[in-house]
């Protein structure tokens, strides 16, 4: 179901001559891992090694690892690339070969109007066009933004960034996201403030994502409101090489401290609830590593767990819908 | 209850006049992490940083973490110093002030023979004399080895190392440990395959650990009898500073290589029970970041989790208890 582009692998490992590789996947891909490693041991002279921690994006490329086991090329799955490193590195997309046309005509229903953004994770960038004509048969509109930055392909979001999408927002009606999972949808909805249709090419389904994320804007507006009475903040820093922002701690710890509260500055890798047990001190948390934590882990936190945009709105009285971005300053 | 030892923390920040220190605190002493970083703020004008993840040793230490953020000191508490690094390190032993003498009065008459070895744990050495003050009251012989090599203190030993132990086990008729929690005093009865009773001074109690350690033991020979049969084993790597052993891995997968199974390598900083449901091939794992992994967390796998050694004895037939050390490589 994956493109895994062995053949491209077996010509980089060769072009560099690795005698040793890592192959680093994030959750979703991990079961592949072995035989990947075994396909390549076959193919080339070098030894492959699995990496086995969490791997939540391309922020969280295992570089110091790498470099503890004295590898010569790291191979990143799932991913395009997002940061410069300093190691040989080879990004494999790893696109998904899957119709997605029965989740498109499920989603074509429920999209409201004729102007129809796609946004989409770079496993189904390949199967946007395949969507487009789905859309375009029954006589939509179609919009997909170009790619910048971050984003290597057209239409594609990650986690902390839905620029392609913001691009085409202000004329489309409504989007169509192409892809697994509730977080990415959620994150488009919450961004554009348009309506969003999630279609699922795994399970050839298609829903609105609005009672969902309904829910989740009602938790954060609960958790801003209650960290607004917060005495004491922990400033979580993030320690994954993509996930550590000093800029960003500078400005939420300043604006903490001027609001005349105590920070405490917590440095993570992992950011678990464990913090919660381990600092009962701290009466709220802001989380710099990594916006999603707060908007998609709150449920096993009891106390507030804020991004660095919610803490600010924390301390404002007045804020609307409409000033909210929980990715302000990833 | 923990010496913390404020005054001499707070003479080294300004000694190497550090802007910014990080503290590390193993898992039971993380609870006073923020007060500890917030007494050293008002004493010196400096950011301290308190570090979130797991730390499970003194092989653990936050080394890459330090650097990320660019601290000038790293104060490392609740372990002595076992290796070299390249970043001024602060080693706080973090010793309990208790009294232990109901604790080991209790393990009294639960010691086999005359002639009693002790062993402790950093927190606790100071406390050794006054565990022998209460052994030779009642007439025991008492002995503890003077410190050596990893271990700085006289009877001192650590999760991998019981050498000071060991120098004492051929006189010693049972050990009295002194301390919290059943890892180290097991750790000792394997080690020196003498009768162990555990004194922890935290609940004024006593008990022996034999049959704790006979669960162990039974559960260890289990997982080397059915890693004899696997064809596929996953070699762990571990990737935090201490915990990363290529010589060891490399006997490892030569040994296993050469019995015709085959061998994934397996890089991982904090290993769980995620590994089973991420490398569903694999029929055994062996772990070379830390033996206490298997000997202990067990429970949580339901394949076969193995030390190096425990891994090299599944291959060979008739070794005897005595052919037993799950320490040995570490």
């Amino acid at each position: 179901m994956y493109d895994f582009e062995l053949d491209r692998i077996v010509e980089e490992v060769k072009r560099v001559k690795a005698g040793k590789v890592a192959l680093q996947l994030p959750e979703g891909l991990k079961p592949h891992a072995l035989s990947l490693a075994r396909k390549i041991e076959e193919e080339v002279n070098c030894q492959a090694y699995v990496l086995s921690d969490p791997c939540y994006g391309a922020c969280d490329i295992a570089l110091q690892e790498a470099k503890t086991l004295g590898v010569d090329l790291l191979i990143h799955f799932g991913h395009s690339q997002l940061l410069s490193v300093d190691l040989p590195t080879l990004y494999v997309e790893s696109t998904v070969k899957l119709p997605v046309k029965e989740a498109v005509e499920k989603a074509l229903p429920l999209l409201k109007g004729d102007r129809v953004g796609i946004a989409t994770l770079i496993q189904h960038w390949r199967a946007c066009e395949e969507a487009r004509q789905v859309l375009e048969d029954a006589g939509k509109k179609v919009l997909i933004g170009p790619p910048r930055g971050r984003l290597k392909r057209p239409g594609q979001i990650i986690g902390c960034d839905y620029s392609t999408a913001k691009d085409v927002a202000n004329e489309a009606e409504s989007f169509l996201f192409l892809g697994g999972g509730m977080i990415h949808p959620v994150g488009l909805r919450l961004v554009t403030g348009k309506p969003v249709v999630a279609a699922d090419p795994f399970k050839g389904e298609a829903v609105e994502v609005e009672a969902y994320a309904k829910k989740v804007m009602a938790a954060r507006v609960s958790d801003i409101a209650e960290a607004s009475k917060a005495r004491v903040f922990g400033v979580v820093v993030g320690l994954k090489f993509g996930q550590y922002r000093p800029k960003l701690i500078e400005k939420v710890v300043d604006m903490i401290r001027a609001e005349g509260r105590k920070v405490f500055l917590i440095a993570s890798r992992e950011v678990t609830p464990s913090l919660e047990l381990n600092f009962p001190e701290v009466e709220a948390f802001v989380i710099t590593a990594c916006p999603l934590i707060p908007l998609f882990d709150y449920e096993a936190y009891r106390k507030p767990i804020l991004t660095p945009q919610e803490a600010m709105l924390s301390f404002k009285s007045g804020w609307s819908i409409e000033d909210y971005d929980p990715f302000e300053g990833f």
